[in-house]
Parts: structure tokens; sequence; C-alpha cells
């Protein structure tokens, strides 16, 4: 958790985003297209390269350790929601095509139109291209799962990474990950979602008490790894 | 999370469990049979009344709201270890009689003879009866379900819940059910074993280092829920 917990995410958006395009609209300025959908197989090395740039964003390589094959072996095992979930952030300069494989039973992904000031430069956007023939870029993601409260007897979601790559920083792309979250865990009626966040990072515990969360001081996290864990395998 | 947490675990046991009995072995002093087995929708009725009773130890009443119903609907829809997973602890005066139903592909109960000082008095004995016509009796549980760490790439277990009934307290109980969840994501490789504390709790802050776990200073939770999670509701 401590390895992988959401960086400091970004500020509230300069310009709010508007909601899905109407057929006549033109969006003014310099529009960013976004769209949050499921992650699959197929978006793993994706899924790695953007854990791996967190890993360093985080100053914490030496915990990274994952691999295209370990995520594959443990990630979509379930249906979404059920278990691992991964949201992922997709960008591009154009609106996006319209496609049915994206859409599930479970999920409807997410288009909302950003207005920028300036043009974005994405250094990386070969790297990170989303398909094949088309300007589209993955941005970020969200990996959360259920947890539960026995108090209240129901599930929850626990938000165990949030990361968007650095030059889409500082736009609301951060929030609107959470915010998918948050909506998926009250359509789902879950009671809660939680995650953590470093005491010391204060702009990222403003940016989360403004989304309506409460950082509880008292609780701490403790934690069973490495060769202390490893000492259980025959203890019982 | 806050509401849901390990209460001040016992202290580790006076006198350390033997292993299974042998057949002609008779335990000395006053023997206490204990048996670790995966919790079935059968025990939703004990499983509640342990939650309520860790609700009015933790002073939390006033956020307990879960119901045997609610419970039924979340709890035991998915295979043990894919999701929301309880062990339940038996005790009995007299050796486990033995119990093919109890045994799946995933779990064999864990039995171990505690040694005490003198007989216990269950005073609510009657109440937490674990089936019919015999003197076994549940006094306690743990829930616990998978988490994942994206860094080591593979998943762990969250420990939300361990509780151990007050007449079986100190005695080791506590210790027994913990790692037995410990050994459980050894067996699975699984990468952590985790938990919550409250940071003025310094004898169950001992009690988890001793067992291993390391306490980690930082880290804060942060909930979104109630009223603050339901405007999400139209948010996307």
């Amino acid at each position: 958790m401590a390895a992988a917990a959401p960086p400091p995410p970004p500020t509230p958006a300069p310009s709010a985003p508007t909601g899905l395009p109407d057929s006549d609209s033109t969006p003014v300025g310099h529009p960013l297209f976004t769209r949050i959908r499921l992650a699959t197989p197929l978006d793993i090395p994706h899924i790695h390269k953007l854990i791996h740039q967190m890993a360093i964003f985080e100053k914490l390589t030496h915990l990274f350790t994952a691999t295209e094959s370990s995520l594959a072996s443990t990630l979509f095992k379930s249906p979404p929601f059920q278990s691992f979930t991964i949201f992922l952030l997709e960008v591009s300069a154009h609106p996006f095509e319209k496609d049915s494989n994206l859409h599930s039973q479970s999920f409807t992904p997410i288009e909302r139109i950003f207005n920028l000031d300036h043009t974005l430069i994405d250094p990386e956007a070969e790297t990170f291209k989303s398909g094949i023939n088309c300007d589209v870029v993955v941005a970020g993601f969200v990996l959360f799962f259920p947890n539960f409260s026995t108090f209240l007897g129901k599930p929850g979601f626990y938000v165990e990474d949030l990361f968007v790559r650095e030059c889409y920083r500082r736009k609301g792309l951060g929030k609107l990950l959470l915010s998918a979250v948050a909506s998926q865990a009250v359509k789902m009626e879950y009671g809660r979602v939680e995650w953590v966040v470093l005491d010391w990072n204060v702009n990222a515990i403003k940016f989360y008490e403004e989304m309506g969360a409460n950082v509880l001081p008292e609780w701490r996290i403790c934690r069973l790894t490495g060769p202390a864990l490893e000492a259980y395998r025959d203890a019982i």
C-alpha cells in the first residue's frame, strides 16, 4: 500500500470539463478529449509502464518488482468490480470513434472534453499509443478493488493506485478518475471509498478533502511482508 | 475500516498450543480444543452477533448498521480467498468429531489444543453454540479479503476484522487466527498481509510487531462515505 499509493494528485481543473459533446457543438480553445474505460489484458504493457513511472515518481523503484507476466497472472481473473479492477484514462486531440467493443454490461465508458489554454505536447505519445492508426494515448489509470465494512454490512471500494502521467497533470484528470470510482461505488450501493495518503502530502490531503473525503488521524497500517511473512509458511 | 478494525488483541498464550493430538495422547491440565474453519452462510447469525459485540467493545455501536440480511446478501458470493473470506474460531472442552463436510479443496481446518490453568466458564455458551448436540461454541472470527500491490505485481490479504470473545482472550487465540491468515497468504504466494491499528493502542502495536509486522508511521486513511459519497451519484 505504502509502495503504491496515489501520488500528489492534480489540482482541480482550471476549466471544468464539459459534458458529452452535442452532435452540433464545437469545443472552443484547445479541446482534450478524454475517455475512461475498463482496462483489458491487452493493456498490460501500458499498465506496467505506468506503474513503473509511478515508482520513479515516488522514488520507490527498489520496491518495484512487478512484471508484465506477474500482472497478467493476477489481474483480469474476475469480472469487473468483483476483484482487482482498472479504469484506464485515454486522451485524444480528436473525438473518440464509437467503439462498441468497449461497452460492457458492467460499465459504459465515460467521455469528457477538457478545454485547455494551450495545446499539450506529450513527449511519450508514441510509447503510450492506445490501439493502431489513431492518436489516442493512455494518460493514466486507477486500480481499485472491493473491501468490506462489517459494521455497515456491505462492501466498498479501496483505491490502491491513482496515477496520471506528468504532462496531463493539474487539469482535473485525477479528479475525474477518482470520481469515476466513487460514482461506480454509489451505483453499486457500496458504503465507502477508501485510499491512503502520506501525512506530509498537504496538497494531496487538501485535494482529497475538497472531494469530500475525511482523513482519519488515528489509524496506522500494519504490514507483514517479506521474510516476516514467509516465517508463517510452516507456522500452522 | 476505522469502524471495524481489530480490537486490542489477546496477549501471547501463557502456554503455547500443542499440535494435533496423537491418537493415544492425553492432554494435561484443562485442555481447550480449538478449530479454525471456513465460515459458511449457516454461520451468519453467529457472525452478526460477533460483529455486534465488536461494535460494543469499540464503543462504535452508532456505526453498526449491519443486519443478518445485509451480510447474507454480500458474503459468500465467491469461492474462499477470492473475495471476502471468514475464518471461524470454534472451541470445545472435548476433541472435535471428524467432520468431512468442513474439509474443502481450498482449506483444511486447523486444530490446536491449548492447555489452560483452569476450566473456562463461557457465560454465552448457549448463544454461540455451533451445531446441534455438541459442546462446540463459536469463540471468534477473522474477516479478510485480497488486496493488490501494483509494485509487487501480486495480491495480498487485508484483514478487516479480528475478534475473539472476551472469555477466550489472552490465551493466544487471536494470534492463532492471524497466523492462519498469514499462513494462507504464504501458501498462495501472496506478497503481504495488512491491517490497521489505532496509534494509541500500544498493546496491540506491541503484539503485532512481535508477530513480525511493521507499523507504517506516515500513511493515513482517506474515507469517502455517507452524503459525501452519495454526491457522486450523478457526478459522472
